[in-house]
Parts: C-alpha cells; structure tokens; sequence
C-alpha cells in the first residue's frame, strides 16, 4: 500500500462535525486515510461489501435474514459504483481509505483504490455500523473507550453464535465489544436498541465465554481492550460478519472496507427507519 | 375457480383472535376462502410476491428501495415453499385463500392452490401490510370502515408517486385510502408512524388530486368507499405496487396473493423490527 497522503492531512477533530460528503472527499483526495470513527457524527457509517453478481442474492439473502449483523442501508445495481441512495453524489471505488481484497476465502490484499479492481458484474452492498450512533453515546455521556480515547477502537471477535444461512453464505457472528460502566448498562441498552439499522441492542451482556470468547487480549479484528474495573462487557453483532463469511465459505471473491475505515454516508441517523 | 369450501367454513369472529397457525390451517383445508381483515390480530399479513430466480435479485433491490410501499418481511430461497423466517410451517403454495397468476404483465388466472404451479426457481417474497395493524387501531378507537363494518375493505388507488426503479422494475406507488375523522387525523399519523413494517405513517393526506386521484369511486383494487362526512382522506404506500410494477413493465411471469387475500405470518406486530 502506498500512502498518498497530499501535504494536507486534516485531524479528527476537523471532520467530527464535518458534512459526509466534505469526509468522503478528503478520502478521496488522500487526506484522510486511517479508521473513520467520530467522523461526520450523526451520519450513517456503513460497512462495504462487495460481491460478484451470481453471489448476490445470496447475499442479500444473508443480509436480510441476520439483521442485527448485517441491516442493509442500500444495495447498487450490478456495476454502478454509486450508492444512489446513501450518498447519491459518492464513488465507492474511492470513498473509503482502504478496502480489503478476499480471494477464495483468503485476505489477499489492502489497498487504497478500487478503480483497477471494478467490474461491470460488480454489486456494493452497504449495511449499517455501531460507529454511526457514537453522536447518541457522546449525548448520552456514555464514556466508551474508543469515544474517550484517541488511540482506543472497538474490538471485534468471532462468536459462537450462529448466522441464520442463506445460499452459499453461513458464518459465526461476528460480535464488536464495549466494556459498560455498570451503572450505565440499562440506559445503554435502551439507547442502542432504538437503532436497528446501527445493529440496535447487544446480542450478549456478561461473561464472554458464554459466546465462545474465552480471552478478551485475543481480538480477531480492531485492538486489544484494556481491562476496565467496574464494568460489564457488552457485545454487539458486527457487520464484519460478512468478512467472516468470506472465510468461512470460501468466497470466490469479496471485496469490503477494512475494519474500522467506514463508508460515511448521507444518511442521517437520527432517522431511525429507511424510506 | 372451484369453491372448495369444506362443510366447516369457519367466520371471521372465530379466527379473529385465533393463532396465525390457525388462520392458515383454516386456509390449507378450504374452511377460510375470503380476504384476511381482522384476522390473528396482532400478526403480521404479508402480501406475496413469487418470481423465477432470474428476477429475484433486481426485485428485492426495488423493496429494498420502496420500502414503504414493500417492506421486507422474509424471502425463501429458490424452491423452498416454506418462508422460514416468517412462519416455519407455512407452505407458501397452499397457505393463502386466493393467488393471481401474471403472464406478461397480465392477470391471467386467479387459483386456490399453487402446487401445479410451483418450480424448483420460484423465490416467494412476503412484505408488509397495512391490515398487521389493525389490532392497534382498534385499540384506538380508530373508526376506519374497514374494521366496523363486514363488507368494508381498503381501496386502492394507481398513484402518480413514482418508485425507486431497480433493475427491470419500475412502477407507480400504489396506494390505499383510509378516510380518518378529523380530530383523530395527527394520533393516526403517530400510531402509523410506528410500524414502518406495515407501511408506517402515510405519504399523503388531503385532495387526492394531489397525487393523481381524480375520483375516489373510482377504484383499481378493493371497495368503492362510501362518502365519509368529515373525515380526511390518508392514503398508504401498498404492497400492490408489486402487482402494479408487473403490469407496468410486463413481467414475464409474477404470481401474488389476490389482493385482501394476505398470508398470516408468525410475526407478532409488537416486535417492531426484525431479527
């Protein structure tokens, strides 16, 4: 990967309270190229992933039928790089900082531009993301790590809870965690479970082992939390679930955003259902 | 169409509180035969959309992107019969009371049960409803004819509200009236905006000519509403905007529940979102 990064590169706190479209553009033009997370606060974040099209009612499918992983903001047409409904003046080929290539199941590459890679068979499907509901939670005066911390992003593993299947796609679900100050655990579930479309409430609140992650140190995607007293962990379906997927299947080919380095839409999230 | 009413046909105060499994039960074995109003209140109807394989991806992108006309449900994978999200031991082929068959765009043949029609491509797509909801109007107190009176039934209008196209699919909305008492007009729009399942809050209150209307006697689907002194006229985004859609572009072939004759799901209305 060669970092293009031109002469001005902007901070976090300058596109926090940016417009989408404002962020999508210093992705574009190599300014920003790390996580997305507080970005455009208030917008829609969305994982990216993309599919040959004999794949992709399967996907979809798959989407449909695990919502809490994989809630769908917008599916494009076969070979139209623009989610039309999402962010109708964006370029997914571009939009993103870096995209992950999978091969047969395999992470075969990162890079920072898929204009060489697209094809007219090529179908983006969008799903929703738990950074996209940071704005609730800063309100909220939920103190998350990664919320409070510079260097701190949520952690993600995969769990054994099971994906309900859908033609050639089935997985573990992939769960993200967040460590809960006990006495804000009952208000953060209320707030999450009004945002469906954001994977809504956790799917697991305790001990981690009960969803087959015996070891917190040992992420699978993100960082490595640190041990926080007084709290309780809480985890949340992911939409990493579809990389997983990939993996898990042996997908002949899936193209998705890296962890953490979102698609920001113009989808505002304070309006909580679609059309 | 041979009525193969059983000696046991059942009436719509016996089933109106019964189990959705119950309903379709009644359905399978020819003792229920009508429309579906007021039935297993509290349960999700959906409308019933099967289409060959070939078709079914771009059609549930034009759900994806109307979702207020037809708002997803479940789909079954090409083949299977049984909607297994929605109602595990449903047969989509025999659980409704009525079936429109659509050839080119044209209604061809109305049926009672699918089984000499069912091949190993079909997909069956079930998305909501405004009838799911009539056990909270009721609750209400909201007057609609369709639920005080037994041979009231919505009607439905060709709109000149135009869908997101997808694919070959591109349709008017269609949409259904309710007339709504004045002073009940904001507490409908409230409780409506809650379900968006069922087709959430209206998209047009007022002339109807607004949304090229010009004669309310004048029904494409459903009932000729009497005149309602003092009511406003709401209109709905329909599930029969899949019909329509069938029409408008010539569907090679298209098979749907009749209009009013719904499939009764296992999902209770309460639970807001899916999954």
């Amino acid at each position: 990967v060669t970092a293009s990064v031109s002469s001005a590169a902007l901070t976090r706190a300058e596109l926090e309270h940016a417009a989408p479209r404002t962020v999508r553009m210093a992705v574009r033009e190599g300014r920003w190229t790390t996580n997305t997370k507080r970005l455009a606060l208030g917008f829609h974040q969305a994982n990216v992933t993309i599919l040959p099209k004999h794949l992709a009612f399967d996907f979809m499918r798959f989407c449909q039928r695990n919502p809490r992983a994989l809630p769908i903001l917008d599916v494009t047409d076969p070979g139209d790089p623009v989610p039309r409904i999402a962010a109708p003046d964006a370029d997914i080929r571009v939009d993103i900082p870096s995209y992950c290539i999978y091969r047969d199941g395999k992470l075969v590459d990162r890079v920072r531009d898929l204009r060489d890679q697209w094809r007219s068979d090529h179908v983006a499907f969008l799903t929703g993301c738990n950074l996209s509901i940071d704005q609730v939670l800063l309100d909220a005066g939920i103190p998350f790590p990664h919320l409070v911390r510079e260097d701190a992003f949520p952690a993600q593993y995969r769990s054994t809870l099971m994906c309900r299947p859908a033609g050639v796609f089935h997985s573990p679900v992939v769960v993200s965690y967040r460590p809960v100050p006990e006495l804000l655990l009952l208000r953060v579930i209320e707030l999450t479970s009004r945002f469906p479309l954001s994977h809504g409430a956790p799917i697991h609140v305790g001990d981690p082992v009960r969803i087959g992650i015996p070891d917190l140190a040992k992420v699978d995607w993100g960082r490595a939390p640190d041990e926080e007293p007084g709290t309780i962990p809480a985890f949340w379906a992911c939409g990493i679930t579809a990389q997983s997927a990939a993996t898990t299947v042996g997908i002949c080919e899936m193209i998705t955003h890296a962890p953490g380095h979102m698609f920001v839409t113009d989808l505002p999230v304070s309006d909580r259902t679609l059309g």
